[in-house]
């Protein structure tokens, strides 16, 4: 168990974050933490509220989706983690809400466009909406299949997981990633403010503009280019 | 006295919980708990600020209306919860708030759409909004006839209480039920929830479509089926 | 100074319950007590933040809007609290806020419809909206104009004082009154829950009637008529 | 290190305001503090969390944009800060952030119209939105250029930086300003609550209008003309 320690811990503290920040209630929401060395990742059980989870009750699983070591059940939504983590590389954290502008996003079935620097300092394109999956996949291995569902959309839209840390799925809910489970709950407070400053934007100005690609371009490299000053 | 010290406790518990989940204010609300056993059931008083409120202040109130114990007036919606304790015989705790978007819902006078999974957690359909009353209906015995209002819609769509837990009365606000108190709370605030969403859902796109059969299902069962998987 | 110390401590307190409540940010709002006895009021002192506070710095003022007692400068408004007291004689509590949603149906110089039960459980009509005043009213004695407009709103529509204890100012914001200070708080809360949801209302159906008679009617009296049996 | 501890302390408690207040999360928004005298002024170090601030964290920069002391870099908005010191000579303070409901109105590219009177207790005139700036600026020295795009803009309009303390960047997001931080502070957090009123006023009425110019003028006035009587 003592292997395991620093991904119950991070997991935990990750997880307390979601309604730290307002972006879960109840138990809407897990997050996971990964050691690509063991290849395994530590996740919220399934159905406890946040205010009984500790370090201890995380679940330990494999990037199969077999459970290693843990008590508990998992987190129903594990197998799309599992299929993320394997394909994956680069991943360290992953994170599932039902932030309220996020999901409204996603339940309208839209790209939540780019309008401001907001939005280019994390991403240099619209955050995508996957579309909701085919029935088969639904009625199928359902969790394992948004995995794919999530892959294929960035495929198709020729994206990379490193440009793009972030994408709701449709009619369901916003999944982020990213190098730590920190930065992926990060991700997930940012694709919230993003989403509601969108919505807002739309409602001002039924006509505004997209963000020109000038300011993409800057304020992304501001943050993440080669020649970036932002930070420390 | 000591008989229903347990439902007084039930019912103190899930009445404090509305201020804390951001489901009222003042006095706008009132949760009750039943023991279907002793046939009676807890509820807060009328008009009594939350702040005030303790366990031994809860009226206990038998399934006719008539209170059986208590020195304070019980909640003015008392006659409303009678009613559906006599008649669904399967619950134990209902919950009546004015939360923000369950009640703009109710006053539009329109069923909440199912646009996403997070309705699809807990419903397989559009949460019901029932007609105002008639006026004799409101000119009698008001309360007593709302319980009516609430069973004779579910009856008119051919729907039970085992399979919706949530309504909105028409012009006026929500109530929830559930096998506990606590249940019932939770269901108010999954309603006030997912009102927000459907309601910001419409502003982002005015033709969103309804939740596909196949992801309803899904969604509903992997909580709620005999293959249910969420949880614990 | 131990005559006015009742009043002192009375809108002391329902100054401290505005921020409390979430309806001013900084300076937005005052709140004044009266004792009809004596003729005087006790108010916020002028642009003094809310931390700042304590009984010791309200300001006593009688109802020509005379500083009696004080210190400090009283309130900018003081004249139109002043103005009300004078007219008005069976009141003892005057908030203003520029609450949100309160202040953004005053700047539409809209009337906010009556849509629901929260809204009749206070009032049988819909919350006027005074129309701005006319350039000399606002050229000359402003504030002290500003009662007048608020009195002579009510009475171009053969209202009382005591029929509804709400208004808004015309491209301004709301003032409410009651019995007591701690009344005319509970209003200003009120008002701004019932100004949040009309507004909800109409996004949310755009055709939504108003509140039929039968139902103002009797919301009303379970709370104020003469045979009420809302609390205790 | 002892002569600029007066500007690091007041830098840092002013930006200790801004999540307080509502109006950042995470690391999106800085304040400065100026000492004319010295020609310097404190900035928050670049990508530094709130709550690990302190003031000798603080940055020191001359009004050339120059880091005069300070182990952290500077904020990457630091040069805007610069350009609007060295222009400027009775500004003391400076903030940026990215609330929600300024942004909404930078990224709709609209000035935020003049509705009421909590609009004109600050300005007289609609808070104007720059356009976004041209490319070849974006390009080059990016943030040295946006304080140019903020002077062009009031220039072009005719504005003096005394009568109107606040603007947005198109696309972007807010700058305030003002004699002392903690003014600039105040603006951020008043143009926030405007901005949300207006865009509240625009939804209940599409042809909601402007404030008329006579309360334009009476509640300047009241606050900031020769004859002002807000306040002690």
């Amino acid at each position: 168990m003592q292997q395991y320690q620093h991904i119950r811990q991070a997991a935990y503290e990750a997880n307390m974050q979601l309604p730290a920040l307002g972006l879960v209630i109840f138990t809407f929401g897990n997050v996971s933490a990964a050691d690509r060395g063991l290849g395994v990742f530590a996740i919220k059980p399934s159905g406890v509220p946040y205010a009984e989870l500790s370090p201890e009750k995380m679940v330990i699983v494999d990037f199969d989706g077999k459970t290693v070591e843990g008590q508990l059940r998992p987190s129903s939504d594990t197998l799309t983690h599992a299929v993320l983590y394997k394909h994956w590389e680069d991943i360290g954290g992953i994170v599932h809400t039902h932030s309220t502008y996020a999901t409204a996003w996603a339940q309208s079935q839209r790209d939540i466009p780019i309008y401001g620097t907001t939005h280019a300092d994390h991403n240099t394109i619209d955050i995508p909406c996957a579309p909701p999956m085919h029935d088969d996949m639904i009625a199928g291995d359902y969790e394992y299949q948004t995995g794919f569902q999530i892959i294929n959309t960035l495929a198709e839209r020729g994206l990379s997981y490193k440009e793009i840390e972030m994408i709701l799925v449709g009619n369901h809910a916003p999944f982020t990633w990213g190098a730590t489970p920190a930065k992926a709950v990060y991700n997930s407070a940012v694709l919230e403010s993003v989403a509601q400053m969108a919505y807002l934007t739309e409602s001002i100005n039924g006509n505004a503009p997209r963000l020109k690609d000038a300011l993409i371009k800057k304020h992304f490299e501001r943050k993440h280019g080669p020649n970036s000053y932002y930070g420390q």
